[in-house]
């Protein structure tokens, strides 16, 4: 019942306007990177900048902010706690999760995230930790109407309160059961990764098995929070973002191979796919 | 009424003399890179580098330090403040603002480097929080006929104490004010940048939307910097700098894309640019 | 007696399953990396993902956890000693040595990964200091028919208790009696690495002067253990992995030339070799 | 009267033996990198590497470790001073100088090397600041007939206690000078480099004004350290090297330009010029 979505058969990328300044290219503040998790949201940040963002800044701990800005100056660093409310009232949107852990450091940062994207109908992805923080703790809750999630099985299970097993066994009844429940466009990641919004479900036809490798669902976060910030809706961001990744994750592979993809690997590809020229479908 | 300036109709850039040595080719000092902002002043001193300074020095936080320095090792590092006096004085130049901040440390190092310039009648370039800075502190004085500025609308507005819609609404009138009231060399950002001098201003007419994205002016305050420290005229460097700048990132998005161009995709460029053999106009 | 391997002649690298997910792809766990030693682990880690393995943890020093993830986020790092038992557990397979260094944490860390391996039949790679430490301590066990041993001549002598002479003046017997000894796969490396499983010992074909540089054995232990992780047997990861390395090195000298190789040079051709299609022989 | 010397006309570099091992390729060790000046041993370690040394370690302040460390993961680094004279003792050849500072520790780090050198007849490299020390205070000795120094027009001065104007006014001069008074080969470096033994000069042919930029005098003092770890003589070990990094310089900036040429852009060059093939001269 899932419509099938290929890159190769999208609309272009909407190409920026003359007068632009980079605060009109969207303003996306990634947060996650606790102590020790540094890596996660650094890639999650370049994802971000390769797909068009104009700036990208992440709140992490502080333990990881040399990770995260020492071989990309362009991302900009905040990782102190009383500057998180100015920070989040900074940006267009957000994508939380990569490397947030699940310390107490991790819940009062979702949980500020999460009021203020409430109360400022300010649209975001969800990721990774904060995906099981969310299933763990019942104050924590995905404003509706404004998410993307993005778990892979094992999170979607602990969100819907199934087992791994049962995600597997029934994708699509998982994926769609994700949105009903959230009020969220929902990303079912893995080998055909289903992406479903209020009444529709698609899977995407892209992608390869040397995807699987960590980093890769930071890059896609980092991807998805791009389309938000740049003012695309949950649903075109979720559909195209989930193409766009897979499918420069199959030229990656052609050109050097599927074994050893590395996440970071994506990132010229991805630049090079937002800026092909393609007749409007 | 401004004149059209572009980078292809400009003469060559000087060339090295055969004699030279790594003094000759300019000492540039550039100051920012407070706690938290380290990259922006990495891509400063970067970009200083590949338009051909001799010496790239950076003053900068301590908590900066790796990140400016990790990854470029030519450039050489100061964040004693007790140093700070000798800095400025092996300098031939400065440019002051990426990353600074706007805290006690950042008005204490502003003061000292606008007075050093004063007295020792050094040429500077101002960017980013050293202006905004200076738009707010009163003693904090930009010393006459020796600065470049440049500034976006919202930091112009600032300066001239006028709202950021009224830069916008006559870009022409307010960078011609920012000369005459600073007595100054203006460069205001954006699409057209705009470059004033006494009695003159241009229009450049390189650049694209793709230079929308977080530490594109970074980079050129660096590459105005190492005109300046070569012993360049303010009103040369600026055009010549802002041009260079500019065209670069068509080069880079002409190969590239538009989208998802980063800041320091510019430097091979730059170099580039400069070591092309033209004819003098 | 020894039997000639050759990468030219083995067979292809098992392909990626179609619904293939990064956990199933191999978790390996990299420990090494005291203070002062970080570059050694980092090498071993991203050898491993450039081999294909889905996901590398790294167990260092908390000193060394930069220089293992700045240039390379999509390792995951943990340094918490009080996280170890539960590091262990994430793994399939472990490398341990590089970078371990010799003083009580060494000791420490060592113990528990090898009684980790002993109860859970888990395999790894020994290598570097961790031979050292074995070499020097009877508490220190390695587990039987679990282990892949990676000593150059003089680990190897310590290990046997003779002179580096008198491995030197016959490896083949050394090699015989590592394997014999310890009851473990043994690859001795040096010009003509050899490779001993009961019964068995081969002499690698592939492999040039270039390797003689530091780091070169960080990275095979990576490629190793990632073979490991992904379920291969000892004695087809060694045969395979050994020969792997230093063809991938015979091309990067090829290329580049054999002085001046580092390291790090071969991770492109590594991935690159991992790739390519064969006949099976 | 300076005999002129040419990289284009050498003898091709030594190539490796088949049978040889890490250790054999020369261990050398790079001394500087005080606290804030990371970055220009980090160019002596990496050049040292692709010249072909088997093992390069360098012994710089903690504060710099990661500096030297991150981007390089094979520099082995060590920054205990309890663990000076077994790092002295490990090492076949000495580089000491590129960011060694003059403070307490600089002295204390010179003053054992120097000795070490002396004691053991080990040879050595002398840059940077270790000249100005030297030059500074009468217990700094320079051990006779061991050592290389690669003093600039500057640090010669200070060395010959003359002004620089002086050396300047008769190179030839100076440099025949500085042989004789510290009993060393001696590298004068500048447009013109000028190599001299006991009883001969020579001059460099190669090399470009594009040279003149921070760090490429630390990339020199890496390749003769380089040299001299495999045991090629002083006196080769200078006229070679000096030529080879001129050379490689030539070739970088014929590539992509003398102006923003940087000293770590060396590196390629330099490791295809020592892999060249030539006809023994």
């Amino acid at each position: 019942i899932a419509k099938v979505v290929d890159f190769r058969n999208m609309p272009a990328f909407p190409g920026r306007k003359i007068n632009s300044h980079k605060g009109m290219m969207g303003k996306l503040l990634c947060i996650g990177g606790n102590e020790q998790y540094g890596g996660a949201i650094r890639l999650t940040a370049e994802a971000a900048l390769r797909t068009g963002t104009g700036l990208v800044k992440v709140f992490c701990h502080e333990a990881s902010r040399q990770t995260v800005n020492n071989t990309r100056p362009e991302i900009m660093v905040e990782t102190r706690t009383e500057q998180l409310q100015q920070t989040l009232g900074w940006s267009d949107a957000i994508v939380i999760g990569p490397g947030l852990g699940q310390d107490s450091w991790s819940i009062k940062v979702l949980e500020a995230a999460l009021s203020h994207c409430l109360e400022q109908h300010k649209h975001l992805v969800i990721d990774a930790d904060a995906l099981n923080l969310i299933a763990e703790h019942q104050r924590l809750v995905i404003p509706q109407n404004l998410a993307i999630i993005t778990p892979h099985s094992g999170e979607a299970a602990r969100l819907l309160k199934v087992t791994a097993t049962e995600v597997e066994s029934d994708r699509y009844k998982a994926a769609t059961r994700l949105t009903q429940t959230f009020k969220t466009v929902s990303v079912l990641k893995g080998p055909g990764t289903l992406i479903t919004s209020q009444g529709n479900t698609w899977v995407c036809e892209n992608g390869n098995p040397g995807m699987a490798t960590g980093g890769m669902g930071d890059v896609l976060s980092g991807v998805l929070g791009a389309l938000l910030s740049k003012g695309i809706s949950n649903r075109l961001s979720a559909l195209y973002g989930v193409c766009l990744h897979s499918h420069a994750a199959d030229i990656a592979a052609q050109e050097n191979g599927e074994i050893g993809l590395l996440a970071s690997d994506l990132f010229p590809y991805i630049r090079k796919l937002v800026n092909t020229e393609k007749t409007d479908a």
